[in-house]
């Protein structure tokens, strides 16, 4: 089944939701119901507040309804006779679309789109009611239910087989927060059983994998009503991953001829005015706060800094490349609608890098960023990420010549890394092409990953130079670039791809060590201090607990290595090593370090 | 000569000076002059600004007048009269003093002292004009110059044989910019001429050391009006630096049970106003960004954030001593007439903890945080300190019961860790007892080292608890600490310490290859990769310049060990190794890499 189809599917789900509704609930006036991405919602007027159990009945009665092969009948009238149609029925909603039908022909329902998060399909644009020709409308009738609808829809419902109501929520009417709030139901549609289970099934891993909630049970990080929403504390556990990561990008950099660099949160305004932020991302900037009359910012990127240290010298063509590297804390506003956990905060670490080179150095540089990118997601376990080469835009600066120089750089660095693409046509930055490299998580969802962006404006605007071989002044070229993007989200995702079983070399706690009574504590404090000798994270547990209790604890914590110490494990010269998963393995403690240490060498992924 | 007559020295050559002048501009008006330390000033209004030259000739006239052995002569007279003869005399700026001596009986010297940084030593209060019995003032007389002046002076100028006069400044009169600006004469003055050119080497030496000029020449970092004031930008040899001395920092607390964590660097003004900062220290504070309706402060300490963290999970004694360590940067308002290179900033990276322990636990913690602050000092070659207890002061929160507890801990702490330390009465914070490390550095200087201070008030205020062994509620007491204050004046302090010459370990350049021609740059490669590989910092400089003409850079640069490389070195199995100094010490490389390797690990001084 094609999309398209998939999508009048699902709209047709709608109306066989409401045409249950409208069973159980006569009084029920309808608002609208498109097809969204895995399903389909209706927004509803009723006497009383929907409940879990209430979906039921309505599913209950929409498979009654499927059951009797009932059509869904088109009917083409004039805007009068549907404004008497609706009268009668008294559906005060569809009255207003078809107001709006009569002066702008179309009921806008772009301002009515639905404000949840939910990526809403292409077949939305089924509910998008246009006058045809001489002022008539359509109408879709499916048993008592009558709606004003473009449709297309299904034959009948007889090929209705796979749905399920999911949630309630409300929703303004037209989303607008001055009209009335509705209620709305959530449904999931597919062509047949399996996708359906199959889609459940993906849900509830999904919820099982939900950073947010690992988080809190791992103790890793939280976000704070009394400190602010989108801002994040790093806990002692999060914060060794969080260090862990940070010093092994460190070192890579190190390796590959970065030079790393600090810069403060705030700067003067007037650098966020020349850079052009000011004028073009100020719904996303903060107020700027005075300092001895002067305007200053919280910075939203670290690139006119980078910028001041390239000038705090002159350069000559023998210096480049530069490449100046910093994990930088940045803060940009989001709408707190849409803020989630690690993955959309207010405050992140960008793992940033503007390199400076010339124009003949851009393939080599960007052939450079794409192996270190590679490289990272690899080592963090990605195998699977799509990748796409972005062009020009329609408004954008810089000559025909330097675009078309510097997305041939980028195409042949994609190119000499054999790395397949897609071309997003037009999709590049105003500055210049960019390159954007989406991860793809254990459970097949794309997250905004490696970004290289090629930058012709802040050279120009910040009056950024080189001495070439003549002596002459030269604009370099500037490029912007992140590997993970930014500590928060990455994280965010890592916790999601491992449902918060990491790898052991970066897990918090590695070893997690169960004395059976008070006697064995000397023996396991020994043991902890051997292992922690060796830079190894240990967990002695001297608490009164239950030894069952205990390994429960311990693999609720996802810890890879548990250890329970006792009588027989003092006497006998091997230590039982239950690993992940509950096998228990006999094994000396010489092997069982080998292997931990190799373990975290290699940085295995599972 | 002890310090008061030291002080009454310098107060003399003040007055020797203000003769010279007065020789010199007959038209010359003055304003005050007092002692300060190492020296004294004048502060004049004159017809003309005086130049270096002037000084010259000042001095000169100096020591003609000195030589001339003359005589201070003291009178007593009343005010009617000692006006009348500064009208006489034609000085606006005494007859103003003796305005104020007629109205207050006092001329308010605290409100002129001295806007320049300098310390001002007790000496002062000898130019502290009052009133003596029945409205008479003292005026001392120095051949022609006249001076309102309540003494005491030297007897003669025959005393004086060791002075220089050292700068012009402007100064406002009586330190308010309304006030005309005065021309204002610094002088050093000191008991014999050794003492003088011992305390001039000082100078040269400390003009040395300057870690601002240091920080330009050797690149380390640098603060650009276009950033703003006080906003450090740290270059790549200088992140360097702090990265070595963070990461080592995260190590150590590591090892000593810190648990690291991570906050953002704003936060809701709430918080701030809960902490007690929003009143107390609000002229340090930013002005709040409004967010969502909500104000939110740029976090001028880490306090909170930790209690957050700390509050995020129920506490019990069991889990106590808590260790929350952060490199936290933050951001306090701070004069921009004080600010002063990396030692006086505006945003400032702390190596701050917070421990919540019960008040038994407070003298093992101190403890702990001694020993650690002392391990660091010595670590980084600061041989000599100064220690200081201080204890309640007149405003102050909590009950005498837990001050001489808190107190008690303290003391016990610096004793059982045998440290040397003075008792600073009363100068605790309002909320607890504290230590404060002040560490000396190569020129004997002091510096704001590592402080322990115990905290009743934040507990308090933000109801932090842990349940005790009988399920009741308790308050811990928190610990703010930091042992090396912050990465920026630190940095700045050990520059300056070491006038840039780092110990090995610390450097950003370890090892300078220096090619002979453009046939040993193969060698050279191959050299810097066996290096490299090994961990070590490298510069294979293959620029075109002389061999003479690089070792020199490479000495500019402070770099440990500069290798020559030449037809000489290729054939021979010897590296010519030139260390600090120009000492050229002929090594196998095995030799040489054990020996680099090796001072690293030991972190040597030198």
């Amino acid at each position: 089944m094609d999309n398209n189809r998939l999508g009048i599917l699902r709209h047709s789900t709608a109306h066989l939701m409401a045409a249950a509704v409208l069973k159980l609930f006569p009084e029920a006036k309808f608002g609208i119901g498109p097809a969204i991405e895995n399903g389909f919602y209706y927004d509803f007027e009723l006497n009383k507040n929907l409940t879990p159990q209430d979906l039921l009945k309505i599913e209950k009665q929409m498979k009654k309804i499927a059951s009797q092969n009932l059509k869904y009948e088109k009917k083409e009238m004039d805007l009068t006779e549907a404004t008497e149609l609706f009268k009668k029925l008294n559906q005060p909603y569809k009255l207003e679309l078809l107001e709006d039908i009569k002066k702008y022909g179309t009921t806008e329902i772009e301002k009515i789109a639905p404000t949840e998060p939910q990526k809403v399909s292409g077949s939305q644009k089924n509910s998008k009611f246009q006058r045809s020709q001489e002022n008539k409308v359509t109408i879709y009738q499916l048993g008592n239910f009558v709606d004003l609808c473009r449709g297309p829809h299904l034959d009948s419902t007889k090929e209705i087989k796979a749905f399920k109501l999911q949630k309630i929520a409300g929703a303004y009417w037209r989303g607008d927060e001055k009209n009335k709030m509705l209620q709305r139901i959530y449904g999931l549609a597919f062509k047949t059983e399996k996708e359906l289970s199959d889609h459940l099934k993906f849900l509830e891993e999904a919820e099982k994998s939900d950073h947010r909630e690992l988080g809190k049970s791992l103790d890793l990080f939280s976000i704070s009503d009394q400190l602010g929403s989108g801002l994040v504390l790093w806990h002692p556990k999060g914060a060794i991953i969080r260090r862990i990561i940070e010093d092994f990008w460190k070192d890579e950099h190190k390796k590959r001829g970065y030079q790393l660099v600090y810069s403060p949160h705030i700067g003067k305004l007037a650098l966020w005015k020349k850079s052009g932020h000011w004028d073009f991302y100020r719904e996303n900037l903060y107020a700027p706060i005075k300092i001895d009359e002067e305007e200053y910012l919280l910075k939203p990127m670290n690139c006119p800094f980078h910028i001041l240290i390239y000038q705090s010298q002159l350069r000559s063509y023998r210096d480049l490349p530069i490449r100046y590297a910093e994990l930088g804390t940045v803060y940009r506003y989001e709408r707190s609608g849409v803020l989630h956990g690690l993955t959309r905060v207010r405050g992140f670490t960008q793992d940033d890098a503007h390199l400076f080179c010339t124009s003949q150095q851009v393939e080599a540089e960007a052939i450079g960023v794409l192996k270190l990118a590679i490289f990272m997601m690899k080592t963090f376990g990605f195998r699977d990420y799509q990748v796409a080469l972005s062009t020009r835009p329609e408004k954008s600066i810089g000559s025909s010549e330097m675009w078309d120089k510097a997305t041939q750089a980028l195409k042949g660095a994609l190119e000499k890394t054999k790395v397949k693409y897609e071309i997003d046509k037009g999709e590049g930055v105003f500055y210049g092409p960019k390159i954007d490299i989406k991860t793809l998580d254990a459970l097949g969802r794309a997250w905004q990953g490696p970004t290289i962006q090629v930058d012709f404006n802040f050279p120009e605007r910040f009056d950024v130079n080189y001495i070439d071989e003549q002596g002459k002044k030269i604009r370099p070229v500037m490029i912007h670039r992140t590997v993970l993007g930014a500590m928060e989200r990455f994280i965010g995702v890592l916790i999601e791809h491992y449902k918060g079983v990491f790898p052991v070399w970066l897990t918090p706690v590695q070893i997690y060590l169960a004395p059976v009574g008070k006697d064995h504590w000397k023996a396991v404090d020994k043991l902890a201090k051997e292992f922690e000798t060796l830079g190894l994270r240990v967990w002695a547990d001297e608490s009164r607990e239950t030894i069952g209790y205990k390994i429960r604890k311990a693999e609720n914590q996802k810890i890879p290595y548990i250890l329970v110490i006792g009588d027989k494990e003092m006497k006998s010269k091997k230590l039982n090593v239950r690993l992940r998963g509950g096998k228990v393995k006999p094994m000396t403690q010489k092997e069982f370090i080998e292997m931990v240490l190799r373990e975290i060498q290699d940085k295995k992924i599972r």
